[in-house]
């Protein structure tokens, strides 16, 4: 039982998904502390610079029982890493004990740990992405043709297709992606300069260390300290974020169409998913209010870590624990939105009546920017404006057509016959290139 | 263990209480439920709602069993109250059974359960604020003549008292605890109005129902429903980071303190506190460094809920799961940094001799004003800030006194028995009030 | 022309009132910096500190011409007060100048001229509060019996009345009332106690010199200095901004309500005023927009201040310069707002048929609370519960009416005559103390 | 005159470059719009939308003057837009007039302009960077051997020098650039894909209008509609204000450097810049302040827009305007924090004296690193630093210094003649690869 929605069971089915949690639980911290501490042994012995049967000690030894993990995980009121040390040179022989964590510095010791982590993080991730990116690609073409009505300022614009919005959706989707993958040879590095970044504890042989130890842990090789530069980690924070708001974006479209008002879109639902336990006629969206509350927080936290004050000097155990705090947060937050939503998509049904009552709804005057453009070289634009607002009062308030409309205004009358007013207010005919741009949506 | 620093034991000790903790933790919040529905039902039968005896019942079998806990926290994924709200039926004897939550509101019980814990966690956080408001008041008194340097823009300005820092420490805290105080009567309400706000479920009783329950449970009573409005919460969680920036006031200004280039105060520390794996002369401020950081991460999530899109119309799951996910984690990280402070404060040591080194290395351009001041009647105020300047320059480039300074000068070298410059350059004769100020500190 | 939504002609108009800009202007903060500083003139020749004199020619001629102001405003790169002070002194004859600003820091007056300034900021948004408090009751009690639809997360909830909701908003208005009342005696200080707080510059007189001036500026005497505190200033930032989401909170409702699919609500709109350049049948609840816009904005911009890192030692000017910044803007956002609210209520135009349409759209499964309760005593609550689940299900497929579907169901079919269905299915019966709690509403 | 930090003649010439002020300057903006209408005309004509007469009257006179800026800047209660095309218009001829803005989008417009803005923002960014990219690297070559104290958190960590730290503020600004050049395909697009996102009213030939115009106005083609996805704009703005806290990040550690406690280095000032009414010798280092504070404004606005809620469905006026208020003031503010920056350093003074006293202050136990490294071979790893701490602790009481300790140790003094204690104890020999790093600085 934990405090907040991300570990609390009291909520935290609604948003977090067992995979991501397991790369971030402690258990796979101190695991890759273990890795990033055997790793380093090995090189060192490659480099002559603590024996090789110590190192292999440490490598045999450096598997974390349970017991082991509990144990390590006792710290937190200084250096959080002296418990785990302390843990593991306990299990290590004494012959190599004193071999263990040699020359190496906590700090970075966890930032490449957690490196390991974030590697593990953005390829679940990506996983993820991919799929959202499939899914909305096929659904754009599926309803390249499904008409519905656009919204802009929450009033009936033009008609459109719904393939157009998933083509949107699925633009934006692929643009996280491309930013998350353009970061990645920066929030990737290994971090292994040293306590002041000076490489000084391994003498020469320091940079010769750490582009090794890169190399094993498949990560790429980093020289300058980035101990007190929180600009990769804000990076990635923040790339993360925005993809949150990403599907936030979707998922508060698809909540307003799941409203009563539009019902456009249903969930199927589990009686108990949807459930309130006073108004049984009810059927809350709660899929795609946890992605939106998630995606809240998300931001929120990576707005938090945007907003830090810098670190003072060669490293600040305040900025580091701001960091060590938030990402793990913001990757649980925004995957869980993920999973959340492709959920969803498995299980949304588009109700194309409904789509299309929306265009009914509007009426002739919602292909008034068509009727404007068609009229404006007889009238001039500017008094086709005048006419189609005042066309638009007479509409909603007498449900006069389009032709009526026209026998009441002179000028318009005299227009008649030249213009093909069916047509005109035809929303089919008004589609521009709605259908082209939903089959342009891609994988 | 868990997700980020309040909840993983990798850091969670260094930031959380047992007591708030323990406030927060799921069990207590189920406990609640459970002790508003009980008290609900109470009220009910008392008002003819519902039988005497199934009230009776509900009342007995209440009492939440580790196992019944366990049970009903395994929500989460639409309404987390439906799997306390089953768990609750199954230990209620069948003929009580169908009265349980009879007419409730999910959303009204966790709310009003969560006014409870509201009021528990204040309580908390006055007695520790109560505590801090006694320290800074006693150390003020004591340290009222303690002189030091005053700081302002990072530069030496003028001498002061240690005294009255800590005066000024203690104002910002009672402020804090007015507001604190003052809010209460607003954040503290009962939530009974039913699932819109209009009391339907119980009909004529409805308000009576409300008033005997806010009574039964020390709540205010409050008729109008807040389901939709968040400024008590917004005002609550608000408040309470207010209190956590002070106290990062307090524990930056002790970290800077603390640093190698003032040494001005140390903390008693167990090696094993301070510790850096590899440079063992360093004596990490940690506990500083934990209220600064649970201070931001507080300060963050408050920002993250005012900056909540309001809900829509009657109710919105997405900001009630908001409040949820952050109320909690504020409390837990403001009342954690508050402990920590307590506990700070209680090993402390000042050093005297090293405060006093700052209005040393100040030397006599640290009175620089007074000077000029007294300067003043005599050569214009213009004139005085220009020569206290130059002065200053070669006080810095070749450490000339006053006197010496004021002999290459003409016009100054003519005011020569007129002032005592040994009296303006004496940094006990220029404290102005802060002897008095330092006294005026209170609980 | 200026930068930013506060400041471009090309943005302002929707934002910013006259009234409020006036006082946040450069010319009034000039202004009120002469006034203090003649002010103080005063009081220190009343105490002997300077001459008479003296004092009469500083305040005789602090009144700042246009040509005095624009000199005094060319400041910024370092301390800003130097220019003004520059450009005071050129006014003050030769014998008084030397006794301008006389042992003043400029902080202070910096500090106590904003205090002025948001004295009445406060007096000009209180009166705005107090109108929208007063339509607001006026709205609840004129539309006590207006049914409409309550909608919680999207859905279809309960019948309710309008007036029921501006109730709900009137008791938040009345709330932030409350609060930005009671923090007046914090907000509204003075600053006067020199450059560290100690009152070393005037000496034994200057707790004296403090409460005058304090009382001749009619503000709140305060003898501990809160150059280095931001608690208070953030308060008034939080309290203006938490105001600034209740009028949003307001305004998203509204919007939501004059959309397309809804209509419940109209603006009287000018053409212009609502247009669409190419969509002339929009009508674009600009006003509304324009408020959650504001509010956005100063809830963002408080979240910054809150966020700030706490000010170093005795002064920092980074904390001033941000706290100088945002201050006004929050105020001119959030009273440009509660203005914009004021004018859209004088031209809102409730639809009392479109209400109703979600009443009947709604249908009678928008009672299903109350035939859920009226079920239970019979066929015992859950079982009531999943019964009307059914209900719904059929009624949303094939609008099924309850007496049809209880012909269905045996167990229901029994309970016939002794339920009244057809009252039980009139949303009029079922709106609890809706119009009680309308007609509860108050200035 | 106007309101806040960057539009205050108060505090602007603090914040503001006049390019980047000129690039956003409600003028520009206007010739931005005024260009696309013109562009777009002429596109049209080739494409026989509209008569080539027509695009080329447009063409011809939509040179804003002075006074038609001043009229087109008149708008803002609901679509700014409006006041400008009235204005536009007002100059085209009669028979061009009825083409202007013919079957165009406002938002289109206006992001399309923006576009152009964001083009001119970034190259000028662009050159800013370069210049302290390069200042940066020369001063890491420069200060190569420069010897100082490294902190970390806040305590005497190792020896460093300058250049290290010069190196790792280069790193940071190169990671920057890359990010911001990275970003351009996405953030310097056109928009042109008409009200819903469908080229509806250009019919067939909306996607090769759309072509051609992107190529003119050398933006990057796109066919998705970005109206209603923030996210290129979140992109933007959180990329630059990540460099405005890069920026931070220097300014703070000098402005620490610059303190009385530190004095390492010293800013060439006017005595009027660093200027204290009241206190003349102070030298407050306010270039570095008005960079943080520009750091902190703009990271503030950057949350603010990443936080705020999605647009609703295929646009949201609140969602423009917001960026339409935050996008400007990022740019400005972040810009001016780095031309302050480039002035800075051109004015900077590195005390190398005052850099090596922290070396000297620090003492022997500043290597107890190497020392603890150099004995564990002998005694033990965990031994080794339980005696570097017992020394640092006799070190700061009584100043012993290495070999008066290890004779009082009888574990160490056995090792008399095995370890170079001198040796050990210089910091020369303990900087590691500082040189090699500082000299890996670059362009």
């Amino acid at each position: 039982m934990g405090i907040g929605a991300l570990n609390s069971s009291f909520q935290k089915n609604g948003y977090v998904s067992a995979d991501m949690e397991r790369i971030w639980d402690e258990k796979s911290l101190i695991k890759r502390i273990f890795q990033v501490e055997a790793e380093m042994a090995k090189v060192q012995a490659e480099l002559g610079i603590i024996p090789c049967e110590a190192a292999d000690l440490i490598l045999e030894n450096a598997e974390p029982s349970e017991e082991l993990l509990l144990k390590a995980g006792k710290g937190g009121v200084g250096n959080p890493l002296v418990a785990v040390l302390d843990a593991l040179r306990e299990v290590i022989p004494e012959k190599a004990r004193g071999w263990v964590h040699f020359g190496a510095t906590t700090q970075d010791i966890l930032d490449t740990a957690r490196a390991l982590q974030i590697k593990e993080a953005s390829a679940l991730l990506h996983r993820r992405l991919d799929n959202l990116v499939k899914i909305t690609a096929d659904n754009a073409h599926e309803h390249a043709h499904t008409m519905m009505v656009a919204r802009t300022n929450g009033q009936y614009a033009l008609p459109t297709t719904l393939g157009t919005r998933f083509a949107r959706w699925n633009a934006e989707l692929r643009r996280s992606r491309e930013r998350l993958q353009a970061m990645r040879s920066r929030t990737e590095q290994i971090q292994f300069t040293g306590a002041v970044g000076t490489f000084a504890s391994l003498g020469e042989q320091g940079p010769e260390l750490n582009k090794r130890l890169a190399k094993k842990l498949d990560l790429v090789e980093q020289t300058i300290s980035w101990h007190a530069s929180s600009d990769t980690i804000m990076e990635l924070a923040l790339n993360v974020a925005v993809l949150g708001q990403s599907l936030a974006k979707i998922a508060e479209d698809l909540f307003a169409m799941q409203g009563s008002d539009l019902v456009e879109v249903r969930e199927e639902m589990d009686a108990h998913l949807s459930g309130s336990s006073t108004m049984p006629q009810k059927l809350n969206p709660f899929t795609t209010m946890k992605i939106s509350v998630a995606a809240r927080l998300a931001s929120g936290m990576a707005a938090t870590l945007l907003t830090q004050p810098p670190a003072t000097f060669e490293r600040d155990h305040r900025q580091s624990e701001v960091h060590r705090d938030l990402i793990p947060q913001i990757f649980v937050a925004v995957d869980g939105a993920a999973a959340k939503l492709n959920f969803l998509f498995s299980r949304l049904i588009f109700d194309t009546d409904e789509l299309e009552a929306g265009i009914r709804k509007g009426g002739p005057v919602l292909m008034s920017e068509g009727i404007m453009m068609a009229l404006a070289p007889h009238i001039g634009h500017g008094t086709a404006h005048d006419v189609l607002q005042e066309f638009a009062k007479e509409y909603r308030e007498k449900r006069m057509t389009l032709s009526e409309f026209c026998r009441t205004r002179p000028q318009l009358a005299a227009l008649e016959g030249r213009l093909d007013l069916d047509s005109l207010t035809d929303p089919q005919n008004y589609l521009g290139r709605a259908v082209e741009i939903s089959e342009s949506a891609r994988d």
